[in-house]
């Protein structure tokens, strides 16, 4: 294997470029996936795929991939993330993905380097779950982990449907989502949290991913004058809510390394001088145990009843998404661990936190990611950052964890040839 | 004085008739004040008003006086309240009193009966302080306890300013709010709170209402991934505010019969899977004793310090607004109570816990409230309901007590002309 390298400055610089599409004032992104900025953001990776002579395939749920031929005839070896954001996101988040696998597979042409299988440059679908729910969801199509009628008509706030917004982008491709083999799959990432800065490791060596659920609730009480009503005669969903946010976080510190948080509220009427009669909020639960987030969750639960109850509120809640530990395939996190010792990069294991379209694929494909820090281990936010010697690291790890994992399937073939 | 009677009938076809202008499927109204929908409310009520002989006057806060003069030239004796509603308001609260002062001028007229003062039926500007905060804001600036230019510069969510919205439905008037000289000002009200109906009481005769204090408080922690964001490492604002929202339940019990609410919350990004950042709400306090309500603000700034340090979260926090306990006139609590005595109606004193017109009319004339049972004590719900029974007795109070204070008006100036 040849020493390539990836040129830092060109990915940075792709890096700038296309964080102009959707840019905000606070050097952000807002690039909600199937908007007018997604398709924009696409149409400019086709066409630098193109010309590097790349094919670009788009399947049904509209991921797209840009395969360059290798010698063998077989699935190809993706590399890739995400080019969707939050509505306040970051430059990195899902972008460092795509644009770093972009810059491995330039590399190899201009090194006229030929890898043994074809090697594709991924960007999925709605990762971010903002506009639709859930989350990662062509990646989860593609892994039979999600069912293509369910995730294609999920509407957005406006009532658009995935499928429709698809179609109005024109990235609605003729290829059935998932019926597209793949030989392995790696994913490099920010880290979107502190551990990697903390330690000082330019590298993590991903092993998996921590299970996580999504919950629902409905508290409902009863709407109420504030001046008139006095304290005992009151239901009041909020301080219901008001409760469970805090019961959910005790059930986080429970259980760390465990998470639990209460991201999102909505209080209703929502007037200063009115008692809140309903409160709608979501509830996140993770651990890399599974029995310990089942844990979590009946303890949850628990909660539920007994504050409802307490409080005289009705109370609905249901488990509107979950995924179980994922660990990675054991060859795959081996390629990053020797791509980064071989680099002279430092390096720890690290059990993702967050959900990724990797954790979806390793269902299908052998696959393992690799994470860089970010700082204060800050994302989903604006001030998200990562520098461009971070960034360069893990896309130098990604291209020798590509090369070391091609040469193993060369190897395989020989001796099963 | 005769014994003049209101028609129910008339009263509650009036009331349906109105409810139509803004009325909602669950059998409310929203009609909030200076939309387009107050306008037709009030071009109604200006019509009725010029049918039966007044003369209608605007300020320039947009209240509404139609008068019936007297046989004095005296300032007239002022009945009414409010036309505007809160976005899932009911058909009663404001509505009432102003179409049941219109009843009880429409009963003089028929009968020719003549007071000695003027009888004015005022309808108030933005009583609910749902578009514009704050609350009651024409009769603030008519009893001086609001500046113009600050209420008129108000600006709603879409940025439009109380003084733009009142020209845009035609109805600044030529005279400056507060240049309107009144003999007196009583004003029917539901009770908005469950104590007439439990005590099966006709009527509440208002001797005041309690002290209240509106707050704005802000609460900034860190925006974070919910995945990667281990729980030590948070500062999450959310958890900030639900503990503020239990802090403000409890204050309001232990210092019962006063009130203390979170009514409004605001929560940033509001996002599944984002630990939140910022959380923006409000607090309410009320209670009858102005000492009181004082230590209640101390305990709630006491907390809102203490809950922000151990989460490490910046705090900020104002009061926008405060009103002192009043004490209505006692011979206009008189003229109510010898009215219900009269009308052989049971009754009760009460404080009123609701901001009302009335408590601001009361800096600069004699003032006093009528208040009828509202059924469950439910109000700024859709669901408010008080009975055609219920109505017409307050509307017969109504008229009894102008007539009882009408008369001292006039065997007062006797014995001093």
């Amino acid at each position: 294997m040849r020493n390539l390298a990836i040129d830092a400055e060109r990915l940075w610089g792709e890096i700038m470029e296309t964080a102009a599409i959707g840019g905000t004032a606070k050097g952000g992104i807002c690039r909600l996936t199937l908007t007018d900025l997604d398709r924009q953001v696409r149409d400019w990776f086709k066409a630098r795929a193109e010309q590097l002579g790349c094919t670009m395939t788009v399947d049904d749920m509209g991921a797209m991939f840009a395969r360059r031929a290798g010698t063998a005839d077989v699935p190809p070896i993706a590399i890739g993330s995400h080019l969707d954001t939050q509505p306040t996101g970051g430059k990195f988040d899902g972008v460092l993905g795509v644009l770093s696998a972009l810059e491995a597979l330039r590399t190899l042409v201009e090194a006229g380097y030929e890898t043994y299988a074809p090697i594709e440059v991924v960007n999925w679908t709605n990762e971010e779950g903002s506009r639709f729910a859930p989350a990662m969801v062509a990646s989860g199509v593609f892994s039979k982990a999600l069912a293509k009628d369910f995730a294609q008509s999920q509407k957005d706030r406006d009532g658009v449907t995935f499928a429709e917004a698809l179609d109005a982008i024109g990235y609605r491709g003729a290829e059935s989502c998932g019926e597209h083999a793949l030989s392995a799959f790696f994913e490099l990432h920010i880290e979107q949290g502190p551990l990697l800065e903390a330690e000082g490791k330019d590298i993590g060596i991903v092993t998996g991913v921590q299970a996580m659920r999504w919950y629902e609730v409905i508290l409902a009480g009863q709407d109420a004058h504030t001046g008139a009503t006095p304290m005992h005669l009151r239901k009041n969903a909020l301080v219901g809510a008001a409760r469970m946010i805090e019961a959910v976080d005790r059930i986080g510190q429970k259980y760390a390394p465990g998470v639990a948080t209460v991201g999102l509220i909505e209080n209703r009427p929502n007037s200063r001088n009115v008692v809140p009669g309903d409160v709608f909020f979501t509830v996140d639960l993770r651990h890399p145990d599974d029995d310990a987030v089942q844990e979590m969750q009946e303890e949850f639960y628990d909660h539920l009843q007994i504050i409802s109850d307490d409080l005289g509120l009705d109370c609905e809640g249901k488990t509107i998404w979950e995924q179980p530990v994922v660990r990675f395939d054991p060859d795959c996190v081996a390629a990053v661990r020797s791509a980064a010792e071989l680099s002279g990069y430092s390096a720890r294991e690290i059990v993702s936190g967050a959900g990724h379209d990797a954790a979806y694929v390793s269902r299908v494909a052998p696959s393992a990611m690799i994470f860089v820090p970010c700082r204060d281990g800050i994302s989903h936010n604006e001030a998200e950052f990562s520098s461009k010697e971070q960034c360069a690291k893990g896309a130098q790890v990604l291209l020798q964890a590509v090369l070391d994992y091609d040469r193993k399937l060369a190897e395989r073939s020989l001796k099963t040839g």
